[in-house]
């Protein structure tokens, strides 16, 4: 088998290419109300302002996807998660990442989406697998799957391999085939293990070697608890792209992300005579 | 054979272990007149209150080893470089790494210094490594080693571990053991060629896993040329250190660079329960 898989995402005739040989996708993290109370207060208030400003700023800022989250407690999320959508649709061209755990707003976000949109997430649980896999099937949607089961996050690489194996496999069943799967290792908090943030590197290592499927995390994780967490956050993008992270959901609006992405793109020989890395440096200096 | 040898280097009663289950060792590299008009003037007139200023400065930043080098045109180095360590030696007590191309001002040097330095440095060249080598056994110091040689720097991994090969055995038939050669697999600037650096990465794991022995880099080089270089030195500290690197010569006093060393570190769990990061984080704190 490869070990390098092409997951491809699009968005009507815009598609985004996800390997080991290109730049790092960057899926842009804000549009989510979880612990971010403003985009919270106005989704409550019905008000998408900073929903389509969030879109526009971070693809702006190099996000080639968006993750899109409404998970507004009390709301209809089925309805609000399409309006959202429909609000970044309709000042950005790029493919999304629908992100949600209720079934029927999944489904409903995928009936509207016109193109290859990517779904966050299934996990190792029978009860994930058997409601999110046949929507991907149906939609022709890639699939963030999660190292994660009914017994909660594996403490090793090795098990968190086995929770990947399992659900590349039952996603093959389905009929989706290995490239589409996209394995989120998970990474917990290094303020309470020190470990933890190797764990998750030796777990990628062994699912790149293994299978050779693109790689997402939620990066930020791992420094919370520890102060100064935009420099932890900056040298963890930099070591997990190099262990195998393909597309990391992230802010990139924050310069020490967005730069340690770049960065590491043209140290690993994937900028192509550093034009992204220029490319980056005039809109920040035109920004400032 | 292991693969993680243990350099230790000393200054009187102190020691500093270099090896990849430890902290990265960060060698101060500000002690030169290279490219720095302030400390080269300062030394034409005779003048060290920069050169002990800099000591300190970096040793507070968190370099554990400083580089010293007295390359001044016109200078008599042997005099000018025991004068500059005298100087450092009087304000802190870190080993040194003496630099110099002079093999007069080095032994002067090896004289002076009371414990294990590291010397820098011998090349593939026969000339180079037969008046360095012995001083070196002689001293009992440690060598850098770098990976060119008469035909200068070869453009390939392979190429170059072939060089630190014939350094690594050379040494040995001058008595100076494995674990006391550490290999600077040289980084070139990617603004010239944006595989440069994945070119020394590929060294570097390569030299790692057939020697185990500790590699030292000028690790800025890589974005020579380039804008907003820091960003660009920070993620390629991060792969470096995780490629193999134990021991860059670097300017600990940039920020964005010393917190790269010390989160790299912690996500490699090589820092118990992070109390490197958090004492570096207050420190930072303090200064502000």
């Amino acid at each position: 088998m490869s070990k390098n898989l092409k997951t491809t995402l699009s968005f009507k005739d815009k598609a985004v290419d996800i390997h080991r040989d290109g730049p790092t996708v960057m899926i842009g993290e804000r549009i989510n109300p979880t612990g971010r109370k403003v985009v919270l207060a106005a989704l409550q208030e019905g008000n998408f302002d900073l929903v389509r400003e969030d879109a526009i700023k971070q693809v702006e800022a190099g996000a080639t996807v968006l993750d899109v989250n409404a998970g507004v407690p009390g709301a209809d999320e089925v309805a609000l998660l399409s309006q959202v959508m429909q609000e970044v649709m309709s000042v950005v061209d790029v493919p999304l990442c629908i992100d949600t755990a209720n079934p029927k707003a999944l489904e409903a976000a995928l009936k509207l989406y016109d193109g290859k949109a990517l779904i966050n997430s299934v996990n190792g649980e029978e009860k994930s697998l058997e409601s999110v896999l046949p929507l991907a099937k149906e939609h022709g949607a890639a699939v963030i799957g999660l190292c994660m089961n009914d017994d909660g996050i594996p403490a090793t690489p090795e098990l968190r391999l086995k929770v990947a194996a399992n659900i590349i496999e039952r996603a093959g069943k389905y009929g989706v085939p290995v490239e589409d799967v996209v394995i989120d290792p998970l990474a917990m908090t290094m303020g309470a293990d020190h470990t933890a943030g190797l764990t998750t590197l030796k777990t990628i290592e062994l699912i790149v070697a293994e299978f050779g499927v693109n790689i997402t995390m939620g990066a930020s994780n791992v420094s919370f608890g520890m102060p100064d967490r935009k420099y932890i956050n900056a040298a963890y993008m930099a070591v997990a792209i190099q262990a195998g992270l393909t597309c990391p959901i992230t802010n990139p609006l924050v310069t020490e992300i967005s730069t340690a992405v770049l960065a590491t793109d043209l140290s690993l020989g994937r900028d192509e005579f550093g034009m992204n890395w220029i490319k980056a440096f005039r809109k920040r200096k035109k920004n400032q």
